[in-house]
């Protein structure tokens, strides 16, 4: 390395999908390494629609490693940062490369210092577990950049020492993150059950509430559950390991009725178990429960999943009529993501939108109930792909000469 | 009998108390006979601002058994009437009053049919408990009239064929429903704990709440847990068991930080596993919850226990500022049951109310939240006696010569 030109920058660029959990993830058994008390099940969403993008750039120039979200540096000093930085260096290998007159050897690493850029899709703060998405792309492309030998599963790991869900975005379609037995969390990682093609009628609409109140993190919510709930071991140790299996059954035969009863199910005892914490946990508000399947996370954000674009364009338009948008807001930016969702429904305005006929279900009950800007928006989407390397230069967030963001 | 004018009326009026509970009964192992899955304990309230007059007549010129609810005649040809009536039929005793020369053997009380008229001195449709309360006095009526031997706690089983709730309001004070182990229900009693005069500090305010959405019956409500939350077999073998062990000993030394903390706690664990309940089951809506203990039954309204008077002054003005009446209600019917903690607090009319500053915990932030009309209004009460029987006629809701209503 001291023949080279210290001038150098090598730099790799990665996406990475987020996800949804359809059998929740609720409780550490250890806070540090981030080893949950049950296994959980995701589906992965769409990265056309959500994801994060990150570009590592390593330069023998660079004195500290330094990272920047969407455009802001931010500090690499907390624990799960550090705690990815070192798994990953540790894994290291030789990397080279012939056109750029580049060498670096396993050693090399630890004493390498490295720029991150990361730029989410979708807004941040909307709860759209933007922390999943984030560590895994960290994760994955700090390996790729290292030339780290181990497989996603393994890697899944050392992203799960970030954010507990980052280990499930590092498959596409529907993945488990089997919680595992060993101290050391080795065995805590994340599984592929069937990839994004085997299902891919479903139609996920997520519905981004606007007016957020603060809420308990995931870390802090779950750790009081954990110590306050008389429930959720009993949820952890005796409902989930079934409801585990079942819904692996439902997602390899693609029964939505089986799928739909345990995701709404384990969406409710997940809300269940937050209340019955001391003092209790509100993540939701009063938000209406329809025909498909309808999953909240840690925050009043309703996912609903839909079994094909017929059922999510009929959805689309109650969840329109319900929730329509200001009368100052673009249609074009009220419902983002998929949009041919939108013209299935044949709504191409804000004027198709109310125009919309009251749906058949309420048509006795006038008036019907309207939530005009309660959502602030829609996103449409579907099952995705896992992460994937981007070998495009132009899509780096890093300037290759510098190694800053562009 | 058939000596005596046919024309002769018996009577006896009683009056009986509501209750709430604080470790609260949720599940039936027996639909009929309503037997609990758990042990349950309930705070008796005043019958002063809370509690249900019954007056019941018999005579040999009424043809059948008839009753009228707040002055409306309803049907009492429900099940749950009819194993009231058979249970205290079956132990009348003989009554024989001479200054009226009536004589009724032990037998002649299966062929003397009775009028009923019963009263709620709250709004039936309020959510509190009002059939706790109904029955109870119509069963503890009955057995006065019927000169029935047996004990309250006898009787208490008798009343809970009626509806659950109602063993706990035939004592005062604090009062265990024991869920018994006897497949005919004999040993699922009411069983009083501490009278009322032990822990007369505490004040107890509810608060009703304006507009209620269409609810799950308990009834229903609690077949659909127990047919499908995978939660509530734990709760009631695992959690409420410890708990009323706990519980009877906060009340035994008047501990009101363990008090409070329980009643939180089991108030969350039955909402919690409400929402387990497929399709969930919502009775709570948005309401804050601050220092006192506060639980919640299978409806919106609060109730609220403040350790002592200063600590309900204290409540009630923070009740007033976030949720002052709009601005054409009455003061007099916005608070009403006992009217001293009003004074105690400084508000003598609406003016008093807009004056109210802000409590001292959002003091720094501004503006603070109002919620006007969202209360119908507040109820401020204590720990109740048991049942009485009236013996004042002027207090009985049934002409003395006809036995029809006044």
């Amino acid at each position: 390395m001291a023949e080279q030109s210290e001038k150098w920058v090598l730099m790799v660029t990665a996406q990475t999908p987020t996800n949804i959990a359809v059998i929740k993830y609720w409780g550490k058994r250890d806070e540090n390494l981030i080893l949950a008390i049950n296994d959980s099940i995701s589906v992965t969403l769409d990265p056309a629609h959500l994801c994060t993008t990150t570009t590592i750039a390593v330069s023998p120039s660079f004195n500290q490693d330094r990272m920047w979200l969407n455009g802001k540096e931010i500090s690499l000093a907390g624990g799960r940062y550090q705690s990815c930085l070192r798994e990953i260096r540790a894994r290291a290998s030789d990397v080279e490369d012939e056109k750029k007159g580049i060498k670096i050897t396993k050693n090399d690493w630890q004493n390498l210092h490295v720029h991150v850029a990361s730029y989410n899709n979708f807004p941040t703060a909307a709860g759209l577990a933007s922390s999943a998405a984030g560590f895994a792309c960290l994760v994955f492309s700090l390996a790729k950049l290292m030339n780290v030998q181990e497989d996603n599963g393994r890697l899944s790991a050392i992203a799960r020492q970030g954010s507990g869900s980052a280990c499930r975005s590092l498959y596409g379609g529907f993945v488990k993150w089997v919680m595992g037995k060993e101290e050391n969390g080795s065995d805590s990682i994340a599984v592929p059950l069937v990839d994004e093609k085997h299902w891919d009628e479903l139609v996920i609409i997520i519905a981004v509430v606007s007016s957020r109140q603060k809420e308990t993190s995931s870390t802090s919510g779950m750790r009081e559950t954990v110590e306050t709930s008389a429930l959720i071991e009993h949820r952890a140790k005796e409902v989930v390991p079934k409801r585990i299996i079942q819904m692996e059954e439902a997602i390899q035969n693609r029964d939505f009725p089986t799928f739909a009863q345990l995701t709404c199910a384990d969406s409710n005892q997940f809300h269940a178990v937050c209340m019955d914490t001391s003092p209790p946990i509100f993540y939701m508000n009063d938000t209406s429960h329809r025909q498909v399947a309808y999953t909240f996370d840690a925050g009043p954000n309703a996912v609903m999943i839909s079994r094909n674009r017929k059922a999510a364009t009929l959805m689309l338009q109650r969840l329109l009529f319900h929730f329509p948008p200001n009368s100052d807001t673009d249609l074009n930016s009220y419902v983002i993501g998929d949009k041919s969702i939108l013209k299935d429904a044949g709504i191409q305005d804000i004027k198709d939108v109310e125009a919309l006929p009251p749906p058949p279900e309420i048509k006795d009950k006038v008036p019907a109930q309207k939530y005009k800007g309660e959502i602030s928006y829609f996103i449409c989407t579907r099952p995705g792909r896992g992460p994937v390397l981007l070998t495009d230069e132009s899509q780096a967030l890093l300037n290759p000469e510098t190694g800053l963001p562009k």
